[in-house]
């Protein structure tokens, strides 16, 4: 299973909107067969197993790690193709997680007198697909909070000036981070301020990814823009690099007709978004993102309509602190630099809280040092609404 | 060598001023004494192991993790002791660091036959006693500032309120960093926002610490106050707990002769420093620290003269940040909580830059989760002056 899980890994920049699959057939300790799913659209991995061990796949076991598919793809379900290949056990990390399907593979194959294991090194095979299984179950998509900041959390001087808190191996794991989501969102603020064009630059570290294999091509995530009044210029990198770009905006945007045909023009789809009913206060917005927000609540549910199973949230502070404040996250990943800015920098969240009880609690994750910054990765502690989505 | 080295920590918070020793008898695999120095005016890790040794230490190895004494102390030198018992062979961990003497003791050994080893684990033996070794050296004593912060490095909210961010295992963790240091240094603003008491609580985690043997009584560090207007009220906690207390005042404070007699009577002494030279801006000073503190350099060339080895800094922000913009630390350890405070809560270190050129680089040392909290440890990268305090 664990070479399983590795081979699963080989199509974590590429399989979206499907999940991250992998199987080896084996017997006596002897791999016959193995495979990933690479593509949607492309064989899962069960199909590549069993065509790499071909006759000799009858007896053998088959180690997968997510459920045999039990509906009819482009090449019929993958459960009938292990019946038929004559597997004698069946060992799966996980169930499907779409809950009309859930199982129903694993029953095919006990009706066909296969021996069927469940369980095997499972929370490795759900943190392969985190996404997908909150898709499936109808929930929003996985959202990931990406920031960088000194020790003292600052992520740039007063001046805005910010090249570089971290080092180049922290920006290189955030191209890993980039190339693995669906969807990349940042904020108006971000935008004017920065310039950034969140491609995916897979020449920086796919070769190191891809050593002992074909480097299969890294898909250009969807760009999402939050910007209410529409002030993007319509050269802005992240507007006219390669891929999709989506502009949120609010119904009663400031942009004229001329500026909106100029960005669809550069590329971008435009859609509106309902305000935040979130209570802002009088805080002044720093970078000029405005004081009310656009719902990311249904940013995320139009996300999850477009089959996007992992977000990351790369932006300001005043945006990552809408989506922390209103329990929009399931992961904050920190790159934490070896230095120290100051009071005076700017700091990594704007949440309103005058008093300790507010505070937001966490919980750890993984935490490893990447180059010469230290990853941390934490998740919230509090149970939180999960409206569904798709319901 | 790793039993001599344990042996060693187990006067930790017991041998200040002197080094912590530990020392190994063994022959063949088997000890045959073993010992370590627990308190001034005690018998030396040496003298313990002979004794516990007795005629079995002729022809066995010491293992000693720092250089034998060659000066002679209340019980004459234990290269002399272990001379006369007749040992084969000494393996130290290091030299003593003390220019006058570092060899000394070895050569002594040398001369008498016994076969000398130098540089095991020498590492180990450094780290147990950095305060000693740069004392030893004429500089100053070794500092640690100590910060708790909240993930966006946080320490209080902006009312002031800062109960708790850390948990319980990381305020049990400082008392250790208390123990262990000679003087614990803060500023007056801490000790009227906070009435501080910094005195060492043993029972809090004492027992797990000395589990196998007796509990050594803890010392009292020094309590040190940076108060340049000496506003500190005569019934601070600080002043008034068991132990030494000393407070540092500039010379024209705008306290009555009535208030220093007061703090006299109530314990502490009273020292001036001269105000230091580093230009401070115009910022504004939080929590009434003065503008123009007292120079930093001083009173650690103060702390070296009253043969102080570690010194603990915990403070504020602008007292922190001063020590961090003079570069006088060695080591800055800051409790990481998992938790979001921000931007409108307190930040971790007032520093004066506007440029990223400015910031201060740090390099990691050890990382590691404290209960729910995260102990980060980092050194200063610069090499940076450090003028004798003793010449």
């Amino acid at each position: 299973m664990l070479r399983a899980l590795a081979l699963a890994r080989r199509g974590l920049y590429t399989t979206d909107p499907n999940p991250r699959v992998g199987c080896v057939i084996a017997r006596d300790g002897e791999i016959l067969g193995e495979g990933f799913h690479a593509r949607a659209g492309e064989p899962h991995a069960e199909r590549h197993a069993l065509a790499a061990a071909g006759e000799r796949a009858r007896g053998a076991t088959a180690y997968v790690t997510l459920e045999p598919c039990s509906h009819t793809g482009r090449t019929g379900p993958c459960a009938d193709a292990l019946i038929a290949a004559g597997v004698a056990r069946v060992v799966a990390a996980m169930q499907d997680p779409n809950p009309q399907v859930a199982g129903n593979g694993l029953r095919r194959l006990r009706e066909a007198g296969i021996q069927v294991d469940l369980g095997l090194q499972e929370a490795e095979a759900r943190a392969l697909n985190p996404g997908f299984i909150h898709r499936m179950r109808g929930e929003r998509p996985w959202v990931r909070i990406k920031a960088a900041a000194s020790l003292d959390g600052r992520t740039a001087m007063a001046s805005g000036e910010s090249q570089w808190i971290t080092g180049a191996a922290a920006r290189e794991d955030v191209q890993r981070l980039r190339a693995r989501s669906s969807a990349i969102v940042t904020g108006i603020g971000t935008v004017l301020a920065d310039r950034p064009s969140y491609t995916v630059r897979p020449q920086q570290w796919v070769l190191g990814d891809y050593r002992d294999h074909g480097v299969p091509p890294v898909r250009a995530p969807l760009r999402v823009i939050l910007d209410p009044a529409l002030r993007t210029p319509p050269d802005s990198p992240v507007v006219t690099a390669a891929g999709p770009c989506l502009i949120a905006h609010a119904e009663d945007p400031t942009a004229s007709e001329a500026r909106r045909e100029a960005l669809r023009a550069a590329g971008a789809e435009l859609m509106v978004l309902p305000r935040a009913i979130r209570p802002e206060g009088d805080r002044e917005a720093p970078l000029g993102v405005e004081r009310r927000g656009l719902d990311l609540g249904a940013l995320l549910d139009e996300l999850a309509r477009r089959e996007c199973n992992e977000v990351l949230v790369e932006c300001g502070a005043t945006l990552a602190g809408a989506f922390v404040q209103d329990g929009l996250f399931d992961e904050l990943i920190v790159y934490l630099a070896p230095a120290l800015l100051g009071t005076d920098a700017r700091g990594l969240l704007t949440l309103p809280f005058a008093r300790m009880a507010e505070k937001i609690p966490l919980r750890w994750g993984d935490s490893r040092r990447v180059g010469d910054d230290l990853r941390l990765t934490l998740q919230p502690t509090a149970s939180r609404l999960r409206p569904s989505a798709l319901a």
